[in-house]
Formats: C-alpha cells, sequence, structure tokens
C-alpha cells in the first residue's frame, strides 16, 4: 500500500454535462498548492447534504445546513488549508462571506452557493486570501475541471480520490461524478471527510436525499479509521437534470438503479480514505454475521474497528483472536462465547469459541494487503460490516508529531 | 517514567494479622519466574469482589462470582502465565480444581477457596503444573509472604504494585495491604488488572462490598489507558476482623474512615497501572467541570481518554486543543462551544471556545511527566476526573510485535 500511495491510479475523466470547475492556490496553504475550488452548475441544481454528528460545527457546516434545505443550489466553493472551525461569531460571517464572493463574482443569486472548509482548527480563515484567489478560480471554470477542484480540497491526503459511474437511467446516459478527500480523521486538526457528487440525473432533492442517505450509510458511515469525527464532515450532492434523461421517480426501478450506483460509487471513495488512512498498511473489513440485532451486530463492528488492541494486531499480522474475542464481549451485546466463530481471510481460528489451532495457518493467510476478519455470533440473522484500517508506527508519528 | 520502570521504589511492609502468603515458580511461565500464589488467612474472612463487565468471563471469574456471593472465603490460589479464558468446559473444571487442591493442601472446607488466572487467552492452563508447585507454594506460606505473591501475580508488569494504609479505627491500629498488577490493557491476550485487599479490620461482607464498589469507582473504573475490558480482570478484599478492633458498622464515621483509606490505597494503585501503561510516557489526567450531568460528565471524559488522536497529541506534547474539543463534541453531551474552556497543565489554551494564543506558553508547560487537561463546559455543575496515558510508538511496537 505504501507504493499505492505514492502511484495513484489515473482518475477518470469526471465531466458531467453543466458542471464547471476550477482548483486554484490562492495562498490559504503555505507550502503554495492549490487550496480554492470551485464548481458551479450552469442551472440551478436540486441539492441534498449529510453533516457531521459531533456538537461542535464549522461555521460553513452550520451555513450549508441552512441552505440545503431549500433543496436548490448552484454550485459550491471550497478551501483546504483552514477548517474555519471554532471560529466563533467571526468564523460564521467569513463562511458567509465566502459564498457571497463567489456569487458576485459568478453573477448569481445570493444564497445559492454553498461553501465547506478543511484545514486547520481554531485559527481565523483570511478571506482576503479567497477574495483575491477566486477571480483566477472563475477564470478558470472550466467542464473538465473537476479534477483540479479534488486537488484543491486536498490535505494530508496521499493520493487524490475520485470516481464515477455511467448508467443509462430514462432514457439516456447519465453519470454521476464523485470527488472526496479524507485520510484518517487526519492530521491533527484537519477536517476529516468532504465528498461531493455530481450528476445530470433529473432527480428532486427529497429523493436524491434519500438516495444520498442510504449510500452513506454504507460507506463513509462504515468506515472506521480512528474513532475520531471532525467538526467539519460534509457530504453534498448536486443533480442539474441536463442529462436530458427522464426524471426518476419515488418507488421506480430507474430510482433503485440510481440508488445502487450511487452507493456503490460511495463505497469505492470511501475505501480509498481507507487505503489513505494515516500510516495504515492494510484494508481490514470486519465483518459480523450471527447478531441478535442489527444494533448489536453494528455494536460489534464498531468495537473490534475501534480497539487499539486489535489493530496494532492487524497491524503485526497476528492472528490474535484473543482481543477479537474480548472487543466483542465488552461491546454490550447479546451473544454466547461458546457460539463463536472467528475467521481471518477465512482461515477460521475459533470454533463454538475455542481455539481451532490454525493460528500459523492464519498468520500465512493474512500476510496481505486486505484482511478480512469474519466473526459468526450465531445468535441471529443481523448482520453489519465496516472497513477500517491497522494501527501503525507511522500512525502514531503523524499524529505525535504535527505542528510541534 | 522509563527510569522509574526500571527502578521500582520499596515496596512497603504489607504485614497484615492473621494473612500468609506465598509465590513461587511452577513452570507455567517459560522464562521460570514466580507464576504461582497463595494467600490465606487464618480465619475465614469476610469477602467483596468486583469482576469484568465484559461478557467474555475467564473461568475463574465465574467461579468467584458464585463464591462471593457467600461473603465468607478463606483465601486465594492465583497463577499467572495463563488466564484460563476461552477454555470452554474444561476451563471450568481446571479452575475449580485449582482450589480443591488449594484447599485439600491446607486442610480447608472445600468451596472457601477463591481463585484468579491472568496471562494467555485460549490456551489450557496445565494443572499437573499448579499441583505439582503448590507443595511448595504451603511450605513458603509466612506472614511476610505477600511481597513474593503479588510478584507471582505480573505478567508484563515492569514493577510491581503494591501499597497499604494504617489507622486507628475501633480502638485498634488497622492495615489495609493491598497488591495490584496490569499495564494497559496488558500485552495481547493478558488479562488487564487483578487486585487485592488484605485487612485485619473488622466489618462484615456487606458493608466491605460498599466500601470496595465506591473504592473501585474512583480508582480502578476512572483509568483509561486502551479503550479494551479484559476477560479477567477481578478485584476482592478480605476482612478477616484479627486486628482486634471493634467491628465497624454502617453509617459510623469508623465507616467513612475505612472507605476513605481503601479508596485512597486504590487510587495510589490504579495510577501506577497507568504510570507502567505500555510505551505510556506521561501520566494524564483528564479533568471535566461545568457538565450538565454526572453521565455527561463521564462520557466526555472517557471520548477524550479514548481519542486516538488526544492521546499522540499528548505523546507529543502539542496543546492540541483542536482535538480536545472535537472530542467533546462527539462524546453525545449537552454542550455549547462558545462557553468551554481547556487549561493543560494550567495554561488556558481556549476561552469562551476561542483560542487564547497561549500555545507556546502550554507547550512548555506540558514538559513534565504528568499532564493535567483540564476542560470547563461552564453548563452545569457535574464533573468527573480519569487518568490516561499517552499514545506511543511504544504500545504500537508492544501491541503488534506479541506472539508474531
Amino acid at each position: 500500500m505504501a507504493s499505492d500511495k505514492s502511484k495513484p491510479g489515473r482518475l477518470p475523466a469526471l465531466r458531467v454535462t453543466g458542471f464547471r470547475a476550477a482548483g486554484v492556490a490562492a495562498g490559504i496553504k503555505k507550502n503554495g498548492k492549490k487550496d480554492l475550488a470551485l464548481i458551479v452548475s450552469d442551472k440551478p441544481a436540486q441539492v441534498a447534504g449529510l453533516f457531521t454528528t459531533n456538537s461542535v460545527k464549522a461555521a460553513p457546516v452550520l451555513l450549508d445546513m441552512k441552505r440545503v434545505k431549500k433543496g436548490v443550489a448552484s454550485g459550491l466553493i471550497v478551501n483546504s488549508g483552514n477548517a474555519n472551525a471554532c471560529t466563533g461569531v467571526d468564523g460564521a460571517k467569513v463562511a458567509e462571506e465566502m459564498t457571497a464572493l463567489a456569487e458576485a463574482a459568478l453573477g448569481l443569486k445570493k444564497g445559492s452557493m454553498l461553501v465547506c472548509s478543511t484545514g486547520v482548527i481554531g485559527v481565523p480563515l483570511p478571506i482576503a486570501k479567497v477574495a483575491s484567489g477566486l477571480p483566477s478560480a472563475v477564470k478558470a471554470l472550466g467542464y473538465d475541471g473537476l479534477p483540479a477542484a479534488g486537488e484543491a480540497m486536498m490535505t494530508t491526503d496521499a493520493f487524490q480520490k475520485a470516481g464515477e459511474r455511467r448508467a443509462r437511467i430514462g432514457g439516456r446516459e447519465v453519470i454521476i461524478a464523485g470527488l472526496c478527500k479524507g485520510a484518517g480523521m487526519i492530521c491533527p486538526n484537519m477536517a476529516t471527510m468532504l465528498a461531493f457528487f455530481m450528476t445530470d440525473a433529473d432527480i428532486k432533492a427529497p429523493l436524491l436525499a434519500e438516495a444520498l442517505k442510504k449510500a452513506v450509510a454504507a460507506s463513509f458511515n462504515s468506515i472506521i479509521v480512528d474513532n475520531d469525527t471532525s467538526t467539519n464532515d460534509t457530504v453534498l450532492a448536486f443533480a442539474n437534470g441536463m442529462s436530458g434523461a427522464d426524471e426518476i421517480k419515488a418507488g421506480t426501478k430507474e430510482f433503485k438503479e440510481f440508488s445502487d450506483i450511487l452507493t456503490s460509487l460511495s463505497v469505492e471513495l470511501a475505501q480509498m480514505i481507507v487505503r489513505d488512512g494515516e500510516g495504515a498498511t492494510r484494508l481490514v473489513e470486519i465483518e459480523i454475521k450471527g447478531a441478535s440485532s442489527a444494533q448489536d451486530a453494528r455494536s460489534a463492528v464498531r468495537t473490534v474497528a475501534e480497539s487499539f488492541l486489535c489493530k496494532t494486531a492487524f497491524f503485526g499480522g497476528d492472528p490474535n483472536w484473543g482481543r477479537v474475542m474480548a472487543a466483542i464481549g465488552r461491546a454490550g451485546i447479546s451473544m454466547k462465547e461458546e457460539r463463536v466463530s472467528i475467521e481471518f481471510n477465512g482461515v477460521r481460528v475459533v470454533e463454538k469459541g475455542l481455539d481451532t489451532g490454525k493460528e500459523k495457518e492464519a498468520a500465512r493467510a493474512m500476510k496481505q494487503d486486505t484482511l478480512v476478519v469474519s466473526v459468526d455470533l450465531k445468535s441471529g440473522k443481523s448482520s453489519d460490516r465496516v472497513w477500517t484500517s491497522d494501527l501503525t508506527y507511522e500512525y502514531v508519528k503523524i499524529n505525535s508529531a504535527y505542528r510541534t
């Protein structure tokens, strides 16, 4: 995986009818890299959004939560290098001003743009730099601009994360493009995760919101790099209907198809975040089967994925099932130890709660970039799955050395 | 702290009227160190116990939970090197047999001994080694044997943990001696924490249980090294009344005094565990004030103490208040960001939710073995406090390298 990180795969085209975008360097990042992005739809788009559940919400999150309720937006201004979080009343003004500057420069209606910020917490965002960088961003806007916009969203990301899906829905080909940033909770004080979806499908905001909610549950809400949730997490979806395809209506097979490709794209992007987890050397899939309720299944997968001891064992490639058993035991779920089976990459190390003597075989099977830990509780019919990373020296190094 | 670990302080005398103890090497540990302990009271003692909340409970835990209900026990047999956990029906027989062997060797009534095990999970405990080591343990029993018994409880502990308290209660001096083992959740598959208190005070089991519950809440249940809870955690208290002091009755100042010194001794032992946390370089005290409920205060301290990002920042000596704020924000408590203040070792880095510009001063103040992180939510009158350690390279090394 270390080598993957230095050589990210080629990005797809990311061209969606009617969406122009740009990414430029405005001087917010000290290293001179791109840090200001614009994404604009030629026609006002239907919009849906999901936001961090952290009680401490950054100023742009609070503004977007209000604006998304209208169900319509023309686009988005994004900066990296500063999260505009824990910045009080002044921060709220700055978020509002960023959208106002973009709306004025683009000749758009007041209140029609959304805003996202990612970077350091607690430091005032220099609005003057946004203002001075904006004209070049507007000038750079183009239908092939999404990759540049994605680049301008990056903070500690080792590689750029993007993907697309195409499908014939409602008589025409529709496209969904996705941009995303995030790597672990992210280097100190960096906001976790931003993901934006742009589609030329014709779908109304409430239905788009339904599809987005489902997609996020199966993807971004099913990855755990560390157990921290950021002040700035934001997922937005814009649909401008400019493909010319028929409108997607509730309860149809077209809606199911749209929802499925949005979910599949979200899972692809979410797995990229885990692969780019700070210091991560393995993508680890934790699967719980046979739980007596959906809530039990979720508690069990989360507890294993968040366990310091399980995550260090995954790093060491150690089939240390005792740690997995102990984690499930403290998850507060209904379980019987003597029914549990545990597998590492298909090798069963525990059967009916007891050691099978196959640890050496399991250790060999674990020598891979991807590790699947599968637990069957044999207590019911519910199952769940999350993706996580291992806990490594590099994680400690990145997160202890920052800023000091 | 690294130097502290290689040079543990001198142990106190640990002599309590009527308690004999011994610790010997029975060959359960492969390195030939002490691994079998006996602690026996000359007269049957009143007994109280608290046990792991993990659903996966080791065989000796299940046996002790039953026996402690009687309120009377003569003593305890302990082994290290093997936890007798996840060992099924055979493990339960082995636990029972350990007590039976000890009872026979000591001429005690059947069912009068308790048993604790700590070490590797999922491997059958070799009862033959216990049987062959027992005669030398019985022979070695003496009133000055508690330090040797404490030594035989150690697994990955870098130093032995013990303490005592003396007070004049009920007309005579009474003593409480405490032995304890634990360092982090403990090296893979090692059981977390055992603590035993022996006192010559005269106090009935229900009242002893009340004092023990209070002491454990303020100490062992207020330390968080990592977020894992072991299958074997056990705290036991034995009171044989042999000091000759008057019986301690409920609601008296004598009971309060007894309860206070038991709590103070428990806190001393619990802090030793944190100082010995795997790879720890700092003892970190997290304090939450001004919470709107006791539950909120506990959620907030736990969330900060369990945060990977906070713990790596503590290791780096980085006054990274954004991580503390983000952790509190996701703790699911009632809070207003704009009221929060945060201090690192007395230096206020956040006031009313905003940066005070004192990070450099705070970074200097943090260059100490002990770090106090104090958060005032200014939302109510509840407070709480836990002790934890930092997350270091060494932690990852110890926990990923074990066994592989």
